[in-house]
């Protein structure tokens, strides 16, 4: 399992329509094959000064590959994501098996 | 819910002894009551210099606060956060509610 997060923080204005609808519209990279356990997240933190994330899993490298040249992520990348973010980092994960014996 | 992440890379050699017992250490903050879905991630996107991560979700506010405050968490970051991590960035989230009506 590879789990894919992004957390950014928008060009529009907190709280309005152009907001929601980046949001709205992203909501449509769920439906892509081979994405699971899709997330839209608000980062509250005060430590970082990003706004939101999103967060996804995909059973391997090739269903993530498969997403990555997806048009419909190809699309939301040009018309959106670029446009619209202000500022992002990606941070990909896989599970690290529990480590024993500590002291 | 919050899911209180961090993401991080520690000043040991990668692979190294000393960065197994970290981890193991750092296994007992699992244990910490309303410490719920502890996870040990290793971050593997080439787009940031991070190597693993350390995921867990709270009910609330009081259940995060009452971790950050228990001595097990305290006695960690004192004895092996602070001296045994090179660059660190924490990130929290709570889950968004689905927006509706992308155009």
């Amino acid at each position: 399992m590879i789990r894919h997060t992004v957390v950014f923080r928008l060009k529009h204005e907190k709280g309005s329509e152009a907001e929601r609808l980046f949001l709205a519209n992203a909501q449509r990279l769920a439906s892509i094959p081979g994405v699971g356990g899709f997330e839209q997240l608000r980062q509250v933190s005060p430590k970082n000064d990003y706004d939101f994330g999103f967060s996804m899993e995909f059973a391997d490298e090739a269903a993530y590959a498969g997403y990555n040249d997806h048009p419909d992520h190809v699309a939301f990348v040009r018309d959106h994501w670029v446009p619209e973010v202000a500022a992002f980092l990606e941070i990909d994960y896989v599970p690290l098996a529990p480590v024993e014996n500590g002291s």
